[in-house]
């Protein structure tokens, strides 16, 4: 089947929560996709639900070779070395991204792979609290925030290719390097998961009678806390470095706050605090503008577009 | 107007979003009842809606007196030692009630007023964003919350008084002790708000890219961070030496995680936050049985059933 240069086949390795809802959502928008999974089970629902699957991961990678595919690594990232070293023996000159949550990490792999040239990092951000390819929907994208790298080197026909896939699957495209993306959500998505777990301790340590008291802050507060640990743990120890900057800053904060309601005030935390969060609110996601990936400064432009909040669109 | 030695009228001191709720969930419930607030516009509102409201402190409280009501502060802090002035003054025998969050605080002044023997702590733990008389309806309490405090010296009957009125308002009545009480809010309702301003914090230092990036878990982590920030700082200060026990536990807590998410595992924390966050989703609420309020160790009973999660039932 002939395809523009920007829409090229579809071929995902690992067909979970993530990867199979990118199948379905690429399919549903026209593409050619097909995917790849170790074990046997993913393939055969996959297959029942009409889908074009399999468990040999050379011949998918073949094929991927033949037709020029958009290759995306969808594994949970213990193996992810072991898809890139078959993706380099089988593929090694294919347009290949991502959607593991790390993206520095992820682009250490690619590069100790030998695979950087055609690589672009991608993240989308979005999930349920299931797994597995039966959890999966082709919807699960929309209106989610997909993040593509912009690092020093970027191919910028693999990026458009990327951001492609992205707003093919109805997400926001939001450009930002591997290193920036790692601290931005260190901040929003894994530090929310340790303060939820201590609300929850400190709830707890008060025994049946505060858990009784508790109401809609603490059930706030502490629902990722009911998130599986291990999830948990692999998104906080993958992305360690840039948690514990901002796990810092947060002990810091809180101790200062801890010194000022001593001395019999939190106007200045809850101040802060408050414009914080309006903020937060108040977000608008305005299109970036002017930008033709390959131009000169392609990826300094989008980089800070992507720093001002502003969304890559077709 | 008749009543039984449980359901006397109700004397509403404060006509603000929780006292306006009252009067009219008393009213709501078949009690006789009557407030007073001192500016004029919630009493002219009131009235207008068909409530029996005043702005004369002392005619209202001399009629408390002579109907043997049960008087209910319903003020705000700052407000609460000139109400205890005048009641003990005008009616220094009425069974009296607050719904003030801090219990020790509002216990305390109760006590410098000479006016312990008929009171009996109360907090319905209940409220929405909204303030004032027009933002009140009757059906504010119902499902929530009502501590009611049961500290050494507790009449039995003023007690039972309380617990009626509550239960007439459709909440469910947790015995505590006032200091234990405070102790329990500030984990669960206090701590909340400071976790949720420094979360608010972290993202916003990270700018437009982390603010945009943030999803689910930041968006609930912060929610409270949107209340207006001087009722945070009310609610936070006044139950200051509480709060301070919490957050000193949560940052050692932090600090601990922080040092093994150095090591490279966050596997102790989530595990039992996880644990944590399932005793509170798992938590029922058990009827206390056998206690008759004025047998002997009642006090002692109903602060070990309070401890256990119970509630009174009618």
């Amino acid at each position: 089947m002939p395809t523009s240069a920007s829409t090229p086949p579809v071929c995902v390795l690992g067909l979970g929560l993530i990867g199979g809802s990118l199948l379905r959502a690429a399919v549903a928008a026209g593409r050619e996709a097909w995917g790849y999974n170790r074990s046997s089970e993913p393939v055969e629902a996959a297959r029942a639900d009409g889908f074009d699957a399999s468990t040999d991961l050379p011949a998918t990678l073949r094929r991927a070779a033949e037709c020029d595919a958009l290759v995306v690594v969808a594994v949970p990232v213990p193996a992810v070395g072991a898809v890139l070293t078959a993706v380099a023996e089988h593929a090694p000159h294919v347009a290949l991204t991502d959607v593991v949550s790390v993206k520095s990490q992820v682009a250490a792999l690619v590069a100790a792979h030998g695979l950087s040239a055609r690589f672009v990092g991608g993240h989308p951000m979005a999930g349920t609290a299931e797994s597995g390819w039966s959890a999966g929907f082709a919807e699960l994208f929309r209106d989610a925030v997909w993040v593509v790298t912009v690092d020093d080197g970027t191919d910028p026909d693999v990026w458009t290719q990327v951001a492609d896939l992205a707003l093919d699957c109805g997400s926001v495209v939001v450009p930002a390097e591997s290193g920036e993306h790692d601290a931005a959500v260190a901040r929003v998505s894994h530090l929310p998961h340790l303060l939820a777990e201590a609300l929850a301790l400190s709830g707890a340590a008060g025994g049946d009678l505060a858990l009784g008291l508790a109401a809609g802050s603490f059930r706030d507060g502490t629902r990722v806390a009911g998130t599986t640990p291990t999830l948990v743990d692999a998104m906080c120890e993958g992305n360690a470095p840039a948690l514990l900057t901002a796990l810092d800053e947060t002990l810091e904060v809180l101790r200062v706050a801890r010194e000022q309601l001593a001395d019999g005030s939190t106007a200045e935390l809850t101040a802060a605090g408050h414009a914080a969060r309006r903020r937060f609110e108040q977000r608008n996601r305005r299109p970036v503008t002017g930008v033709v990936p390959g131009d000169e400064d392609w990826l300094a432009r989008l980089r800070e577009a992507g720093r001002r909040g502003e969304v890559w669109t077709r």
